[in-house]
């Protein structure tokens, strides 16, 4: 039907719409429409934290080290007792003992006295500075020869040197990493508010998809369900199936109503054309306000795409061809998800190459060029994955990057040095031969 | 104890090793003595792929699409008939009917017919184009006037055009990504078999560390299982919990070959120096051959990392400071799940900004230094964090980036281009003002 082409319907410009919106202006217009409110929150172990978004400051309400530490093997010592000391004039101090790693010292330094500590251990009291191992010389009266003056807190971690009670450590807003999960376990914070994953529907329509394992006569199988189930928990959300409904008014609204009951963002693919049998725009808008917000976006692919929203939620309408359909996702989902959740999140890799030939994108367009870069003796070469147009899914599955040629250019040059987004890594060298 | 010391011990250089070897021979060294074997695998089903390893090319059985498709809204025709046709000189053509999509097309075209067809139906037999709607009126005698000639296939999806039977769509080794997912559905394949996850276990040694909610005295959180298991999480691999040992030889070997007999990979960190408290290296060695194949590597911080393989496993031991650790683990652990699944990570983003002051490595060794990377008016600029060492962990936590200073360079200067790895997105302007 009708919801899998992209060029039906009579108009000016040939691309069936009265108006093409850029896409940054579509992804404005969205956001302005949602409400302003903060991410539902949920309480979780710290551990359990990877790649949550913080939906709180994490103040740290400990001191770290919470104590002075030794930071070098050595001899703790006064600071005081040293001066002066070198190879040639060391200063002898009485040995007192040793501090092991993990347990209170039982000894407080007077003055002319030393003890073994270890790094890590606790900073006896009275002692303020180490003497490397190395500058030291056990000797059988029970004295300890040091060849090196040490300032005070030489060689020292002091209490609160890493972090200080008080201190914002993580800020609202951070995608937790692994290390800021041994943050907050060096902190003794066990549970973490963050913003409750996104729930994100899929619905796909159309007369013509299958989902059964047989194939069936003159359908096809749904691919975008899968495909688009991948990219949303890609993006650390929890898909939501809405199913395959064909191409009628009452279930196709009936599967929206449900997915904006359910989920915090919609996703319905196919149906978004200006065809007579593209509806879903318009059964969008009738399902409540503001509805249908930008109905054809200036990008190619993907250009038939539309955004709403509905009872304050975001509802994507994709094309129906699979390439579009992802491509439209991945230039407007992730944004509007960072901007839900208050987080950002890493951009895709890049690299320059040269290409091996013309690419021309469509002026007054974003265009997405899926390319295969890969590395030669001359460097690394990039050629776009011939594709006879949007319906050809190989070329996002061979390809292991997008060339994005902005609106305002043409296209670029045989052998001129592009930049291109992977989404799949170069073939690296081994690392035995 | 010494274990959390990057510079104990007595050599000619300082470091406490009388050889560092350099990362990449370090990595090629484990590699040519683990055993050249397949990596186990295991059947899934397609859906639940994402990420994934596949352990075999992936061949499709069908072609895809499965019949000639319309590839227009428009009059599917024999292309013969239209040929001359031009908004001057249109032809006439009997309208017979209409394709709707998903079923099977019930007209076989004579001469001089055609049918309605949109797009993604199945071409009906006797038919071998499509004229774009755009170039057609209906007329109240039956006809439909073509002002447009097509050529055979012209606006036709053709069978095997995306994907031809027996072709391998997806090599073994992919990783796979959303876009894969859809394909393997649109091939109806349900099943695929990828590498079996690689169980990794992390284990902990030192007197020093507590792991309950309380502190205890002179003790410190163990920061570094929480970290590696969210670094090992982030590959897609298995964390295995190996708890915390004190620094007792016979609980780090228990520990060790437990792990040795129950994970692919295992960490050990702490205890990996050269001070008289260091012996996990020792431990490790004496578990089986080749046992330690490099101890003491070319690279700041988590220089006393060692590299060893035992009953055909690596063992990676990492130094107990937490950002040591980390890093360590980002040298060294991905590139061998890498050898070991036989497949390829995404890089990590870079950029490139300009330095507000000069920085210096570790001439002969690979630095790491933790940077901040941020936008200005003047464009990205990029600073270190302060830090007084490796065991500074809020280095991790506060920096965006690293910037990786070969063995080769010696540093760069104020004011000079410099590549950085970013782990965490710069921040971005809003999307509304």
């Amino acid at each position: 039907m009708a919801s899998h082409s992209e060029h039906s319907g009579h108009d000016v410009c040939g691309t069936g719409f009265k108006h093409l919106t850029p896409v940054r202006e579509a992804l404005g217009i969205v956001v302005k429409n949602l409400p302003k409110k903060s991410p539902a929150v949920e309480t979780i172990p710290a551990t359990s934290a990877l790649g949550r978004v913080l939906a709180a400051d994490v103040v740290s309400g400990v001191d770290v080290p919470s104590f002075d530490r030794a930071a070098m093997d050595g001899y703790a010592v006064t600071a005081e007792d040293t001066y002066g000391a070198s190879v040639t004039a060391p200063v002898f101090l009485r040995n007192v003992g040793s501090v092991p790693i993990g347990v209170p010292p039982n000894v407080h330094l007077a003055k002319g006295q030393t003890v073994a500590i270890v790094t890590g251990a606790q900073m006896p009291q009275g002692a303020n500075a180490v003497v490397m191992v190395e500058h030291s010389k056990q000797r059988s009266d029970g004295t300890v020869e040091l060849s090196d003056e040490v300032h005070p807190i030489e060689n020292v971690s002091r209490m609160g040197e890493d972090v200080r009670r008080g201190v914002v450590v993580l800020k609202k807003g951070t995608m937790a990493l692994p290390q800021d999960l041994g943050m907050l376990t060096y902190l003794g914070i066990h549970e973490v508010t963050v913003a409750r994953r996104l729930r994100v529907g899929i619905l796909s329509t159309g007369n013509e998809l299958h989902e059964g394992s047989e194939p069936e006569p003159s359908k096809i199988p749904d691919v975008n369900r899968p495909s688009l189930k991948g990219a949303v928990q890609q993006l650390g959300c929890e898909p939501f199936d809405l199913g395959i409904v064909p191409d009628d008014r009452d279930k196709i609204r009936n599967a929206l109503a449900r997915g904006i009951e359910k989920c915090d963002v919609v996703l319905v693919t196919a149906g978004t054309s200006v065809g007579p049998g593209d509806m879903v725009p318009e059964i969008i808008d009738s399902l409540g306000k503001p509805g249908m917000l930008v109905h054809g976006v200036a990008m190619r692919p993907s250009m038939p795409a539309g955004l709403a929203v509905v009872e304050g939620k975001p509802v994507v309408s994709l094309p129906g061809y699979p390439v579009s359909a992802y491509i439209a996702f991945l230039e407007f989902v992730p944004p509007l998800v960072e901007h839900m959740l208050g987080t950002r999140f890493l951009p895709r890799p890049t690299v320059k190459a040269n290409l091996t030939r013309r690419v021309t994108g469509v002026l007054g367009s974003r265009t997405y060029l899926r390319v295969t870069v890969r590395s030669t003796e001359e460097g690394l070469v990039v050629e776009p994955v011939r594709t006879s147009g949007a319906g050809i899914l190989s070329s996002l599955v061979q390809a292991n990057g997008f060339i994005i040629v902005p609106e305002n250019v043409e296209g670029y040059e045989e052998g001129q040095l592009v930049e291109v987004e992977l989404f799949r890594p170069l073939e690296k060298e081994n690392l035995v031969e």
